[in-house]
């Protein structure tokens, strides 16, 4: 391909609405266009390097026995309401109709869809165990897309679902899958992808990983363990306390506390630490509006995922009105009176004279101690682990936070869709059974943009060989000569003979647009061509990461040429285990 | 693949709900499954075959300078807005809100897409011709999807846009694309793909072509002249009348006709050819119910697509109701007064000494004469070429209809979205201007449909060897006997190590039910390995549509089925100009 032929365009300046990097350098480079919040279209370069890492999804999938199907983007509203989630999905999910009134949506994830093509077919358990996939358009109708093609409302996605009749076979397909998984991300040039575990979330199913590529700039929060290697999405980590108790329970005294609101102002007023205190945080169920108070411990902060599946439904920060009962700012357990559901995080247990809201304007209590003076009262775990915190798994206090961003993700669904919908085999007994269920996802557009959030710099994405739009850019400096422009056409087709993928410039610029047109399209290996080189015989071989830079006559430059690209490839081949 | 696990099920019974043979194959052999009026899901053979043919499509545009880009499914309203469309098309447009109240339509063609995508970059003359693509999801809430993959709601299409500074450079690129697509039709073993004149329709622009496979049950009525090779499309051909005049016209009379209400009664009644009647048929327009009476001689048909792109609105038949001003089945051209608009067919013009209503109940006139009686009119064609007609090229009474399915198309679209959406490039002297485009569509399932419709017997599909599911389809007969079983596995592993592509089918099944589940995935090449054959030494090898069928020596069947491949991709090779 000649590069002044590449539909779409390459400028210098940061867009302003581009809050990270990789989004930024994808609209500068010309592999992005907004269409309208969170939907874009891809320019060459993008669809290029999307259809390099589905090729990579589809030969693993392959290779773990996946069938490649096809699902409808637009589904039945009556199929998700088999399941339950017509109704339970949130707004995310886009409900219209069509012509003739049918409710209809468009699928942001295909499980029914999944179990409504197999549903016949496998009615005996000879046809078990088996995995379907597709990579197809999703849509989901975020409320705050963000980062490019980090968080779209339209993605394209791998899903894949696989059916067993056992738990046992589940698990043997489950890690087959997790190995595949590290594979395609190896394959991609992102050995560093981590896996985690996860929250199944409205997904449904216990045993969850996500695939997350650290970056500052990810969304998901990122439990790690320094001592022993613990590795979970915080929304699914465990929360650890150790209170110490003193012994000593001190009497529960009401204290005037004027223009003090916050936990930190109490604190601060009474001279003790944040553990010392217990902090009240409302929400309201997205049902009804109820009211539920949640007590945690003052130092920490409510994982808000853990108390929803909890309560099993969704929730928003409480909007607390004069007539609610409550006291926002003196909000506390003790002598609480009122019609809401109020819960008590499991760092509360064991904690001893810690100063609460006094459920009165300008009072709060201290001395309180929950078992004396609340009653009996259960705990559950409610907390987000803090950097620093105690480690569930070896119990050290060795937790750091990072950030991640989700490339992918495994679930163990159990029967979740399988008995709502009503899928059943006959076992080798002739006994009815409802099959159990795995599924795995891949959004392929935010794993090309998160590759190039952690494979860039400041002038281009650096991507790897094997995701690469091209494999060689040729830069021909100065084709207004003759003999450079002659040896740049001659290179150009004997690399497109070696089936190389080349994109060639050969406009009337200068070297300095040509090089950061080239740094913005990010190919690995750069070959220049320009009348300096030329009278050496010479033409330079660079690699985007510079690792690679290189003098090489010209007579020996598809060699040379062909030698980088394999030593790139087997550096990518060296990430796969 | 193994057949036994492959996913789908085969059944023998025709169901009940399949019009068409290629629905009633493709649903029998576990091609695709119904989830919801006109949408499906499909098995893995069906996506294998789209993803041969989508490969073809792709090499043959990346042949003439086509470059893949991905353009979104859902689309904003405003988007559509610009060129006028999300007014002026019917309700086949999905069109709904999302969760901010948004207005969003499914994209059904992505003209808009296409001009919004490349708007900013193609700027200046020096960019030009180009031409985008894609191969993507669409969506259309047709009205009565039917015939399986023929005609259906939800649908995956090639879609390409070019771009050009000239008409004759646009004119040069049509001719590039319409051999590509000669090409891909052939390429896909179906080179009797013919191409006629089309009707642009909502699409704008000028001049258009259809690809067309005749079958019997293709919904457009083609239009063949068997002198001249004349072939259009009912919708756009042109009906050319020559009423022969008699010289002596007669007096226009008011005659009794009761109990005659149709053109075939009144002829009857009066002893008169239907061609010496002149019968009004009535539309309402959609915009404002406004009555549309359009004269015709009695023996021809209104073509509908004439009169709607006469008129630049959509119609519908009339309900005439008693206070319209119309007498159902008396209705002529003679004093017919009210509010109408009247319009007359060109099968009119000359034509002397009618039969018409007389615009009273029980009352016809004959001979009318309507340059006499009715004044200046003005004549239009709006009737149907019928069997026998005069061809508008040579004029020989040489035409014949034919049914077809349409598998692609192309325009010349002009500047009409361009220019409403007020892109343009500054030419050589400096001078903005409109860019001309062109826009080529091919349905990637309808054409798998359309090539099963003309290529099955009755016990299946007959598929092409380059969009077969699998090129060789071993059936081990009797694998219960360890001779046989053990030659099939052989052969199967070594035919998979030559890259063929292998479904092996050794269940404990009769020869029976293996041949039929070997006739409904269609796969041209079956080697037959059995006990029998075994003894000989031999295995057999049969081609699906039965021109080849021989025995080979065992230790041949490799070298033997590879030859019978290469020819049967010679004979593919040969329909491809």
């Amino acid at each position: 391909m000649k590069l002044d032929k590449l539909v779409g365009d390459r400028f210098k300046e940061r867009p302003s609405d581009c809050a990270i990097d990789s989004h930024a350098l994808m609209v500068r480079g010309g592999y992005i266009k907004y269409v309208a919040n969170g939907i874009f279209s891809q320019y060459p370069p993008m669809k290029r390097i999307s259809q390099k890492i589905e090729r990579i999804i589809r030969e693993e999938m392959d290779s773990i026995d996946g069938q490649e199907v096809l699902f409808p983007v637009v589904l039945p509203g009556t199929l998700w309401d088999e399941s339950g989630r017509y109704q339970s999905v949130g707004s995310e999910l886009l409900r219209f109709s069509d012509r003739n009134g049918s409710p209809m949506v468009l699928g942001m994830t295909h499980e029914e869809a999944a179990v409504q093509l197999v549903r016949e077919y496998a009615n005996s358990y000879t046809k078990y165990p088996f995995m379907i996939y597709q990579i197809q358009t999703k849509f989901r109708d975020e409320a705050r897309p963000r980062g490019g093609l980090i968080r779209v409302r339209e993605f394209t996605m791998k899903d894949a679902y696989s059916f067993h009749t056992s738990q046992e076979d589940l698990e043997r397909y489950y890690d087959k899958c997790y190995k595949a998984y590290e594979r395609i991300f190896a394959r991609a040039g992102v050995p560093e992808v981590i896996s985690v575990q996860s929250d199944s979330g409205m997904m449904g199913g216990s045993i969850s990983h996500e695939f997350m590529l650290l970056t500052p700039v990810g969304e998901d929060s990122i439990v790690l363990c320094k001592e022993c290697g613990y590795r979970a999405n915080m929304e699914a980590a465990e929360n650890i306390v150790d209170n110490a108790k003193t012994g000593e329970l001190e009497e529960i005294k009401l204290v005037h506390t004027p223009n003090i609101h916050t936990i930190e102002d109490i604190c601060e007023f009474l001279h003790a630490p944040l553990e010392s205190s217990c902090k009240a945080v409302v929400y309201q169920k997205n049902s009804d509006d109820a009211y539920v108070v949640v007590f945690i411990r003052g130092d920490l902060d409510i994982n808000e995922t853990k108390l929803t599946n909890f309560l099993g439904e969704d929730i928003h920060p409480a909007v607390i009105t004069p007539e609610c009962g409550l006291n926002a700012g003196y909000i506390g357990p003790y002598k609480l009176e009122g019609d809401f559901t109020v819960l008590f995080d499991r760092s509360l247990e064991g904690a001893q004279n810690l100063s609460c809201g006094g459920n009165v304007e300008e009072y709060h209590y201290t001395g309180l101690n929950i078992e004396r003076d609340c009653g009996k009262v259960e705990y559950h775990d409610f907390a987000k682990i803090a950097e620093g915190g105690i480690c569930p798994v070896c119990g050290k206090k060795a937790i750091t936070i990072s950030r991640g961003i989700e490339v992918g993700n495994i679930f163990q669904l159990g029967t979740k869709y399988t008995k709502s919908m009503n899928m059943t085999y006959l076992d080798a007994d002739g006994k009815a059974a409802h099959p159990i269920m795995g599924c795995y996802g891949i959004g392929v557009g935010r794993l090309a943009a998160s590759v190039c959030e952690v494979h860039h710099d400041d002038y281009g994405p650096i991507w790897p060989i094997t995701i690469a739009p091209w494999e060689v850019h040729i830069c021909c400096v100065r084709s207004d000569d003759p003999e450079t422009h002659a040896f740049a056409d001659q290179l150009y087709d004997e690399l497109q003979k070696e089936r190389i993928e080349v994109i060639y410039d050969d406009r009337k610029a200068t070297a300095g647009v040509m090089f950061s047109d080239a740094d913005l399209l990010g190919v690995p290996v750069r070959v220049i061509v320009s009348p300096r080189n030329m009278k050496e015989g010479c033409c330079e071989i660079v690699t985007r990461d510079k690792k690679i830079s290189k003098k090489v006559p010209v007579g020996e430059a598809v060699e040379a040429v062909g030698a980088v690209l394999k030593e790139l490839y087997d550096e990518v081949q060296k990430g796969c285990k």
